[in-house]
């Protein structure tokens, strides 16, 4: 059970500090992920030249990785970024979309976690399953594993690489291999708007380069994401509005309402 | 006339079946053809790297491919693809934005049109006037043409090609040279959304992967795109809210409201 | 002082007029810039192949350049499109995106500059400055340089580059290092919606299409901007539904209304 004031203090950390975070992520989400840190206070920037990508990263509190719609020039640049950042001791966050769907997809996440060692991976079940067993198979970018199945596979994860291992669903799990954090907040629309899990892994972003503790920065921003994301189902009338009304949620969200309606 | 019963039974067995619809898109739309396909319970996965395609094609019910922000490498990819899923039988539909704005444009089309022998292809009157006679010039990527001239190049391109034509307007028209069927439904509002004919493509993606006959498949497609068109214009207050509002129709649409409302 | 008689007259004439303008520009903001300008009546186009963008830009009212996720292939696309253009005396308008933040960023910025020629340069005060002095360093592509200094620099480089240099902020200023406009609406919750400046940026690209003199063409623009922003913010929830209501008062933004509401 994480500690509610200190959820509460770490999402107005964000907002005061306004991290910079850098992504290099894929054309879907671009839009929303970024919108998504305005909201929070934080300050987005998107950057995948790998002529520019070490400056960048040199100014940023975090870099999120996101391998949604990659090719080999993408993943080199991220290669490049990543290695930059670990040397620099800045915060990695990998969301390995799509890991499983095809064997080029988990080779380029298992590249980055080996060469640039994520401080958080972040996927749903299927994919986080493909990543510790090469036999899973997932079905485009959406989940189909069961959550017992799935949370087993992230603790294996946590433990081959070091992570924390973040897997989305009606329960987030958060785990290092050793702890386990559950967030139950959340609502299934979230599954029908694009790119909801890569804005998870933005939102971890912000968290992680606010704080010390990666476990829990994990944990606060999968808290900030239910929370938002329950609120804004209460409004919506389809996955149009609901994107909307996510981003107006964590746009409002203070720490008071989030430790409030936060559920473990 | 299309059969009432038979579109509301697709409708739902869309929702049903979840075929997962492999993009390769322009930029502009990823977002909106994403969110729109899962309005639908449709599962779509954005992917362009030549290296993963056709893994990804191997798993997909439908390869939607269109131009709209082309470059080589894309072609490349679009043409891997879709070779592989022709080799498959896996239907292809094909949108030639801006066809006849450049040279390029026309002649990438009619490169994936030889090798890969799209199933459907979609286009406004100009992309559709410009493939049959390269003498039209589109103004970017919006029509100009007038439907009577669309329509006969439409049935000139069906036969030629062997694929089913459709042409987006204030009546859509689907043909492949013989049998045509039209739809009427729609508002001009849909016109001032940006990749509102992208969706419409990729809608029709999803409803051939989960059809046998490819012309009732992209009528029926073409119906629920003119119902949800004209029920979310008659709450949109301009186009950001329309983008939006159609989403939400989208999303909630049943085979019963749109067996009541569609027009042919 | 600007003429509202005439601020009203030029929107008109952009809905009247239906420009196209050709976007080189970030995947962040596509399709907000997209909306954006079809809001107005004008005719976007989004292109960036080499191989295509003379052809293109041949048939264009204007070329907006803008280097927000910018690699080595795109930034020559840029100079060949902006190369074009100059030839045909063809407006450019050129956003420098996080100048300052990296070298790369500072560099393509002034190449386009000095082989393009651009008509005007908008971009936010810490770009601007980054631009005049290479020791300025953005944080990422977010401003923080007060205006005072920021107009000074916009100055130099309007009177280096020949260009009217346009920067956004509470106050707009508009200069060519002589005359400056100044607008004051707007609302702060603007610069919590990702690519704002950018989609100003392509609304410039628009009045400069169908206009003579280019700093009252940018400062009309600016104007737009402003007043439909101002507008939004008062029923705007948060950053998502600004994003929307901004999109939907350009729409139905009338020349009376401009006119009436505008401030200096």
């Amino acid at each position: 059970m994480i500690d509610k004031e200190r959820l509460a203090a770490h999402l107005e950390a964000v907002r005061r500090g306004s991290p910079l975070v850098h992504n290099i992520t894929n054309y879907v989400v671009m839009n929303n992920s970024a919108n998504a840190l305005l909201a929070l206070g934080a300050s987005p920037v998107m950057a995948h030249w790998v002529a520019e990508v070490e400056e960048m990263v040199a100014i940023a509190g975090a870099l999120v990785i996101n391998i949604g719609t990659l090719d080999g020039e993408w993943i080199e640049a991220m290669v490049v970024a990543g290695r930059a950042a670990r040397r620099r001791g800045t915060p990695i966050v990998l969301d390995p979309v799509g890991a499983g769907a095809t064997s080029q997809r988990t080779q380029a996440a298992w590249r980055i976690i080996e060469e640039c060692t994520p401080a958080v991976i972040r996927g749903n079940g299927s994919e986080i399953m493909a990543l510790v067993n090469s036999d899973v198979r997932s079905k485009g970018v959406d989940s189909s594993a069961s959550s017992d199945d799935a949370l087993e596979a992230a603790k294996v994860l946590a433990e081959r690489t070091g992570a924390v291992v973040v897997i989305s669903g009606p329960t987030d799990y958060i785990t290092d291999g050793t702890r386990t954090e559950t967030i139950t907040n959340g609502n299934p629309i979230m599954t029908a708007v694009t790119g909801m899990g890569c804005t998870a892994t933005a939102v971890v972003g912000a968290f992680v380069a606010m704080g010390d503790d990666v476990l829990l920065s994990a944990t606060h921003a999968m808290a900030v994401m239910g929370v938002a994301g329950e609120r804004a189902a209460k409004v919506a009338k389809g996955n149009g509005s609901m994107q909307i009304a996510f981003l107006d949620e964590l746009y409002n969200l203070t720490g008071e309402v989030l430790k409030n309606e936060v559920r473990q």
